[in-house]
């Protein structure tokens, strides 16, 4: 039996609504609407988010689902941190059940697409699952036994925020040696700027500006010395946190994506290389490493889904997911 | 209601047979038994075994739980590797079943030791649980969402073969520069007699052969400043494992515990500091770390609690723990 929900993915600069229909281990995006987020007030974003409701779902009867690039505070909808809109201890969950007029479901937005990819994508059949995303950050989500796992405080899975290099550079957290410092895409692009006079400048045109981690992922590649160190020293510090990860929980399936995981081949192969050198061998015998498949649809199909799971629970009833 | 169960610790050497009661969240041992093991293949070890819990309860009324310092094969009671009992690939649950004429549950005994301090120790009341005991090895266990979690391959948690300093000591799981290898009581011990002519040696009254982590760790106390190194970097690499278990957890509690943990206050206070350095603020600001309390008696008693659940969960009664 097919049914309806609303899956949101609010970035830091975009919202994403969209009308999905869920059919088993199948989803279908019906409909959605974009919308550049102009006017970042919780508030102000609230009523965008509605309104897009409303124009996918005049009837109001599909349960809203979602995923936002956030820190929450509990379970509840809280927003304790969402550094790219500026927000800190808002209650948008509150803020927009009450404009729209029902409840909302509010997960981080690695949780959204972790789910999404367990339960329509590249992690479907995986009841252990841990999703790591290498994009502008660094952040990951975990399925174990069949349900999401979010930790006691809705903070589980930082694997950003692994110490890989104690005392290292500095993360935007404030912490120094923290995983994403080396590895995610803003640092690449940090690291590419702090040494201009490149192969890696030439790749990018000449544009400084412009410089991203894919540019000295591929001077890497071409076998320029200071593009290998660079990628090469992210490559083993992720594949580190990645042995870390599987020996801590011994997944069934490790989900891997981001832009800059598809984006940077030399990364890839140099993290997957040091993953396999680390890993202890009864947690290597059981897991399987997947490449996400759904891309940006992860995030709306699994908000979506999770709006379904929770009208269920408030419902009692616990079986409609599978 | 009270129940009674038998709870098993399979050690190397020992085995200890108890007979619990549980009511609630209480429980205590009735009557035990402790053994040598002389004769260690499968079958004499189970035939001890099944001979103390008829001499325990003779009825047969009571479930059997075994709690193994082994790593498991899936969750059926296949043990794939116990290296202090030399065995590998041996289907112990069965042959216990058989010749006790029921069925037995067989844990990881750090997941027996986490379980029972969840139940009845210093982690009651907590939901998301890891649980670090620094012995001889360095091991783990997690309860999360109030249920023990075992990974999909029952090796999740295997805490002591994170590599801390890849590269660097041989474990001996085969790989190098597991934190097993640096913080455990072998390797402190072996440490400890790398370099004879110390400070420790004086401490241990010039017995080599029983120098052990306990006599390095009053030496770094008193300040000896090779002590204070070696100790000081197993601190540190206590520290960052605890940090990074934390920071992908999440967890409500960190139970902390083992005879290194105990015995060696140095340790204790250096790891506890680098993991407070280390920790992320949303996971820090949700963790209590406490101190086991059960000592020897929490895997017996976990043992003993798990095959109550699983002998309810055999005849469909999922709310027999609550």
């Amino acid at each position: 039996m097919s049914d309806k929900a609303i899956g949101v993915d609010l970035g830091g600069t975009n919202l994403r609504v969209a009308l999905v229909e869920v059919d088993g281990t199948e989803a279908r995006i019906l409909d959605q609407r974009r919308q550049l987020l102009q006017e970042r007030s919780p508030h102000a974003v609230a009523q965008v988010l509605v309104q897009l409701c409303h124009d996918l779902d005049a009837a109001g009867a599909a349960p809203v689902g979602i995923g936002a690039a956030a820190m929450l505070h509990g379970t509840k909808g809280m927003v304790a941190n969402a550094p790219n809109l500026g927000w800190r201890d808002v209650d948008f969950g509150a803020l927009v059940a009450k404009d729209l007029g029902r409840p909302v479901s509010l997960e981080n937005d690695l949780s959204a697409i972790t789910w999404g990819e367990h339960r329509f994508g590249a992690a479907r059949g995986f009841d252990d699952v841990i999703c790591v995303f290498v994009g502008t950050g660094v952040g990951g989500g975990a399925v174990l036994c069949g349900e999401l796992y979010r930790g006691a405080g809705n903070a589980a899975l930082e694997i950003g925020h692994l110490k890989v290099h104690p005392g290292g550079r500095l993360c935007g957290c404030g912490q120094r040696g923290c995983l994403e410092a080396y590895a995610g895409g803003r640092a690449l692009a940090e690291l590419a700027r702090e040494a201009p006079e490149s192969l890696w400048l030439e790749i990018a045109g000449g544009d400084a500006e412009a410089l991203h981690g894919g540019h000295l992922d591929q001077a890497a590649q071409r076998g320029d010395a200071r593009a290998k160190e660079v990628v090469g020293r992210a490559s083993i510090f992720l594949g580190q946190a990645l042995a870390s990860v599987a020996t801590l929980f011994n997944p069934s399936c490790l989900l891997l994506g981001g832009t800059v995981w598809q984006g940077c081949a030399f990364l890839r192969e140099e993290a997957t290389r040091t993953l396999k050198e680390l890993l202890p061998l009864p947690a290597a015998g059981w897991m399987q490493c997947v490449e996400a498949t759904l891309e940006d649809d992860a995030g709306v199909l699994g908000a979506a889904d999770l709006a379904l799971a929770h009208r269920a629970a408030a419902r009692g009833d616990h079986k409609h997911r599978r």
